[in-house]
């Protein structure tokens, strides 16, 4: 029996790499062997043990590609050998929620790297419909944001920003950036990214931002006056999660009559902001929520053939460094880490 | 010279019925014979000085109907003796807005009992693209109502309702009584109408609400599990405008998964409530504000021909009893007050 | 053991009643006790051999409620005793169209009562995610209409009629009257009806349409203009599946500017009209056709419990009676046959 | 007073062009100063007199920008010395259709070049409300494209094709291309261009189609399976307005499940072609047309704005080739004619 490398977290706060057995696929999974695997926020909170719902120990990881490389019974929509993506996301079918279209809601959810052992191992056993099949020539480090990008599409359908003239987006992390980019190519719209750290700063600049600027530094609504001939921005997407990001954006000062919001980045729980509620009525505001990735993922993979600038936003790391993050004693110069194998 | 009684708010705080001289309408305007007009609460803000758009002296009134009586030039779509409904919302047509299909947000918007005068007085003279004709057979008094029905199919198609289980309506008064009357018909959603002043409660009931409570009295989240099964609503409406009450529905506990809460009454400027973007996030919440009419009058007049049910929330008035109303010295035992001529 | 009744088609013009082993869950799987199974057209195509996705001997019945008798291991939605109705089109999940969101397009769809046996039995075994609870208080025999319901909420979804001032529906079977049932509740819309047999024409005029009239009796565009203000129906759906109906729709002559249709009806397959793509392009015309029912069942159920109209459609008959209506016996007498057990 | 060169169309296939008055501009109206103005294939049929709501003689011309050489009375919105371009279509803003927010079916529309003088020649008054500033750094030969660019963002909205993973268009005349070249930025899928013209064909191929055929050589089933995985076409947009392209996507037999077809090019009218209504229900196809241009003209400079590839399509002319064109006497070597002045 071959011994595979996979990243442990034993518990909260105890993580370690170690040599686990080759796994078998059951009825209706596959064996992929993972050839790049993401590394997100949500794997540091499961290390800090700050998602409820892992069940420790956990090998985590939901942000992965790889090839086939072993199929169980009844499976015959992947093979052997075929590249692929992983949804991470593996709804039931049968609850209330998938049975009203909104599977997001599923109340049988299971999560690849979250509930069940994920991609950060040489090998994983995943549900055979959680694979999508994906082009030879899309490369594997690539192809891991397949599932952040979906996220990023059903954010986009919620907003439909095909009518704006201008857009701001709030931080220039892996997500603002994938915005960024999604944005800057399927609108014609002007773009302002607000964002504080400097080398983020500059590849939002490289990817084609209108205009960049340090939140901080700035008088946020007279740029969107400069941006929007006075109008404020028809659209506002918050990507960093960040309370006082989200504070400042729900002032609603900076808004565009009939503007939209988007809250992506995930707001620490509990954390309240004050909002307006005569703004809301009288410029007649929608704030909307996105919450991952219903029926997204064939897109995600289209956008993965057509696009090329995803390569400026990721940082090739090993096992090794995936660990030293997850724990903290890496600093921060990483854009998105991906774990290659 | 005929001479017509009018109500004329001088200025703010001070008010009163006289006598005026018969008008005519110039070219591309109509001579409107007033049979009904409704009192909203923005007559209220005239009054008061709190509506910063009005040009004093002005009479007041935007929700109206009446016979046309005469026409100026280059009026070809009503004729004397039309029974009509008018819409106060005069669009320029030529601004950005109005040229992106935003009219409500038209640059140059003129108001009818707002920044000209309008329909409490015996005959007002508006735009000829103002009026819309109506049915003999629906009578006056509810055909004032088609306004204030326009805005809130506005409202129901800015939420689109029809998918919805359950659906909860914060306040009772005029406004939360039509969205009830045309929920009820137009969903099959279990419908809660929370309210505090016990007349609303007992027509709230009549009209058929399946659940009407005082929300000062119950546990609303209580409520919203019983109705909806544990999910919560799926779509909160508030049509009170009181901070308070959007403040409990923004606390967003009984919102479900997906809900949309959309925000239609009047909340005070500048008062501020607490919000938690995480749940926003979590739940895919969202919240839309509603404000004016473009494009629903002639379904408002569809909505007053198929139903009876409106005839429950109108209070008859005369022009002096307006005058009381707008100046606090009647008592709040009305519903919907219209003034008949 | 007890010996159970069904109704099975052994073979293309081949069907008996016989007795039947009482049938036994298995995992995820539920016995129901049917209380009423409705006949449809699809149970006519299946005992002629016309439905290429049957595999014979089938018992047949798509739409059907009962008692759930008994559950299979991992069952734990619904439990013995429950009253339920049934959704026949059971998807994988797991396929193209399932993972976009476009189950009725399922490449793996199995269907109760075409490619497994279906309701018309005293009992059968389902998957336990075709099963919807329903309160006691509805009746079996109309939420037999449940599947019906459901696929015609799905066309009403497609087309969105809330806007519609006008709306023809041309066919009067138990399709065209849930049309006219839902539509003259869900909209404020003028309905006209276009059916040639009398019984039906009664029907219809008793359930509330505005105009009915016999296509073939009468100047259909001229009632469009009568019934529009001379711009044509906002919407016309075809109900019927006929042939000659459709074509005349088709024709677009009666079709108002922005007009949508909706073709619901099930069209024989190769028969061809002729239609005028100037016209679609001139008038933005929609042409629209509705298949299926996904995700629509709990608000079918929802329906069920806030309008009472349906009983005025169905027809209760026996399981024999069913046995002659397939093999067209059974003169047309009826609206919907729903055999009752 | 300065005389200034016009093409005159005097009456049905006679066209001089002459020297005219300068003309001043009246109340709300505007005089500008042409730059350039594209020919297009209704100013051939307003040649041949196959327009019907045009009044001879007039000035043909409908896609134009120039510079504001005066205004009249009452005009705020622009300057003289702004770049401008025209949006020929005058809507009334007081009809029917305008005020349910259609005003593409205003029914006093007045179209710049067809009811009134347009922009073949060297100046041309319009109401300021038809006027649109645009940025100087665009040309005007290609902010000639303003209106078939808002044109098509017209009818990109009607089929949203964001979804899509494979996109047919039909055509690769001047409309054909600027689809091709939104629709390839726009969205992530796969598009086919099916054209006969080689000089065509050489054009869609350097825009980017990823497949470019001439549809009387190859099976267009065959290469739809190749694009989409054996599924068909997501979306097909008839470009071309010829009957026998139009048939042959009616045919409806490479368009996928879900699929839309949008009817944009002009077809003859009166000629029909024939269709299956069956596979227009069993794939759930919607077929729309799309007229004209409501309240895009701002996302069309938008779109002026972030694009270069326009500038492939364009053959800069002068009014006297426009003249041949006009009169067949010259060949279809052209894409897109535009007068330059």
């Amino acid at each position: 029996m071959v011994e595979l490398r996979a990243l442990v977290i034993s518990k909260p706060f105890e993580a370690y790499i170690k040599d686990v057995d080759d796994p078998k696929p059951g009825v209706g999974e596959v064996l992929v062997s993972v050839k790049a695997c993401g590394v997100c926020g949500t794997d540091i909170h499961i290390f800090r043990g700050e998602e409820s719902r892992v069940s420790y120990p956990i090998v985590p990881g939901h942000e992965f590609s790889g090839v086939v490389d072993d199929v169980g019974g009844n499976v015959s929509d992947v093979s052997v050998g075929d590249s692929v993506v992983v949804d991470p996301n593996v709804f039931c079918g049968e609850c209330y929620y998938c049975r009203r279209g909104y599977s997001n809601y599923c109340e049988r959810w299971e999560g690849i790297g979250v509930t069940r052992d994920g991609g950060m191992a040489e090998k994983v056993v995943v549900p055979a419909k959680a694979v999508y099949r994906i082009p030879k020539d899309i490369s594997f480090d690539v192809a891991a944001l397949a599932e952040p990008i979906s996220c990023i599409l059903h954010g986009i359908d919620l907003v439909s920003p095909y009518n704006a003239h201008s857009i701001a987006i709030f931080g220039a992390g892996p997500i603002g950036l994938i915005f960024l980019i999604l944005l800057k190519r399927f609108t014609s719209a002007k773009i302002a990214v607000f964002e504080v750290a400097k080398h983020r700063i500059d590849i939002a600049k490289d990817i084609g931002a209108d205009v960049v600027e340090n939140p901080l530094n700035v008088d946020i609504a007279k740029i969107a006056n400069e941006v929007s001939d006075g109008r404020g921005f028809d659209m506002v997407i918050d990507a960093s999660g960040n309370i006082d990001a989200i504070s400042r954006i729900l002032k609603l000062d900076f808004i565009a009559p009939k503007g939209k919001i988007l809250l992506f980045g995930v707001a620490p729980p509990n954390k309240k902001v004050e909002i307006e509620p005569h703004q809301i009525y009288r410029k007649e505001v929608k704030i909307i929520g996105s919450y991952v990735n219903p029926y997204t993922m064939y897109r995600a993979i289209d956008v993965l053939k057509s696009m090329k600038e995803f390569n400026k936003i990721i940082d090739r790391i090993d096992l090794e460094e995936a660990l030293n993050i997850l724990k903290g004693e890496s600093r921060k110069q990483y854009i998105k880490p991906v774990i290659v194998f």
